[in-house]
């Protein structure tokens, strides 16, 4: 009988252990700032091994950025149930994505600012991530708009497309600022469930008077809400 | 009678020029990629004189993100009538902000994007821009809330600061988010009261609704929206 081989360390998880090394370094010092040396040291590897693997600084932070943009749309999508009401699938996203980036702030970090620091082709990959996101939040408001239109009364004053479009960026950005809150510095951090009912609130009640006819209006000055419904 | 010299541009002038071309070219290519030769071409001036004036690339970027983000919240706050109403504060403020990014799309991207490439001195500029803001929004907020108790019925279910806190930052990101659709690439884009229109709609309407406890419930499935007032 053979004896058994000394297994090495598959290449994946070798790889996987420099790629969630790079996130850490990548996250606290920003590109231009991380060196390949700190990344080797964190992961226990050497530098050669990490070139051969996984190729240049450049590749390695691209690699970052797409695995953890597919780990937070993963979550986000694998939260949401397909059939749910269109308030329960905005409720169900927006909370695993809070949940998602407190449980992974190097991620998050990576992905909201520190892809920002490199240039055109990073940009890219994040700008098509968020234009992901902002075009699943469209159609929820639209389904929400229709949801809304079935099951009440009339006099609706329908939403158009670039308003919604609006409404969607809107959101999407208040998510994205309202997670950097949250994994910021500042003192008391809310939870995950708080900064969901925070937004949720806001944008789904706004939401609701919206599809409903019922908007701000600049004309009335103190009331400021007027039901043209 | 002495001869009249010839009069050179004053220094204010010229440091003018080349930090407007400052902000052209870091709008454009980032910190890192932003060629000083560049930008004493667009500026009409030499290299050296543009080190004489403004040190170092380093200083010439701190001076634009501080520049900048000075226009931006004085634009807003000479926009912002102190006694009036906050739904119409919030209103003339955020049109303030949406015109202002949008009349100086490269002065936007410089503070919104460009200033996170280059690390910690220049994050702390943004961030306590921002921070600032924020804390305007906070105000807003709790005098929306102040009129909203004032001028109506019982039954209200105070905020709490740390819910108020994270509504300003929602609106905050959202207005970020919003400014860089109608400055994107994306087609037909929206004008700054369009825009403004589009967060005072959901916000305020939404926040009023917060205030006279009107909330989305989580437990409420398909409804969404239950009156607590």
């Amino acid at each position: 009988m053979p004896k058994p081989r000394v297994r090495r360390m598959p290449r994946e998880v070798r790889e996987r252990q420099m790629i969630d090394a790079a996130v850490r370094v990548f996250a606290r010092c920003g590109y231009s700032a991380a060196s390949m040396d700190e990344i080797a040291e964190l992961a226990g590897a050497s530098k050669p091994l990490i070139y051969l693997y996984l190729h240049s600084k450049e590749d390695l932070f691209g690699t970052c950025i797409r695995r953890e943009a597919a780990a937070l749309l993963g979550a986000v999508r694998s939260a949401v149930e397909p059939h749910a009401p269109a308030d329960r699938r905005l409720w169900d996203g927006l909370r695993a994505f809070f949940a998602h980036t407190a449980a992974h702030p190097e991620g998050w970090a990576v992905l909201s600012c520190r892809a920002r620091t490199h240039g055109e082709p990073f940009d890219r990959v994040v700008a098509e991530l968020r234009e992901e996101i902002v075009e699943v939040v469209v159609r929820l408001i639209e389904e929400a708009a229709e949801d809304a239109v079935g099951g009440a009364a009339a006099g609706r004053a329908p939403l158009n497309g670039r308003e919604v479009t609006g409404l969607a960026h809107a959101l999407v950005g208040a998510a994205e600022s309202l997670a950097g809150w949250a994994n910021g510095p500042a003192g008391a951090v809310p939870s995950a469930k708080e900064t969901a009912e925070t937004l949720m609130n806001v944008a789904w009640v706004g939401l609701e008077n919206l599809v409903s006819g019922r908007r701000w209006e600049a004309a009335a000055s103190k009331a400021g809400v007027v039901s043209s419904g």
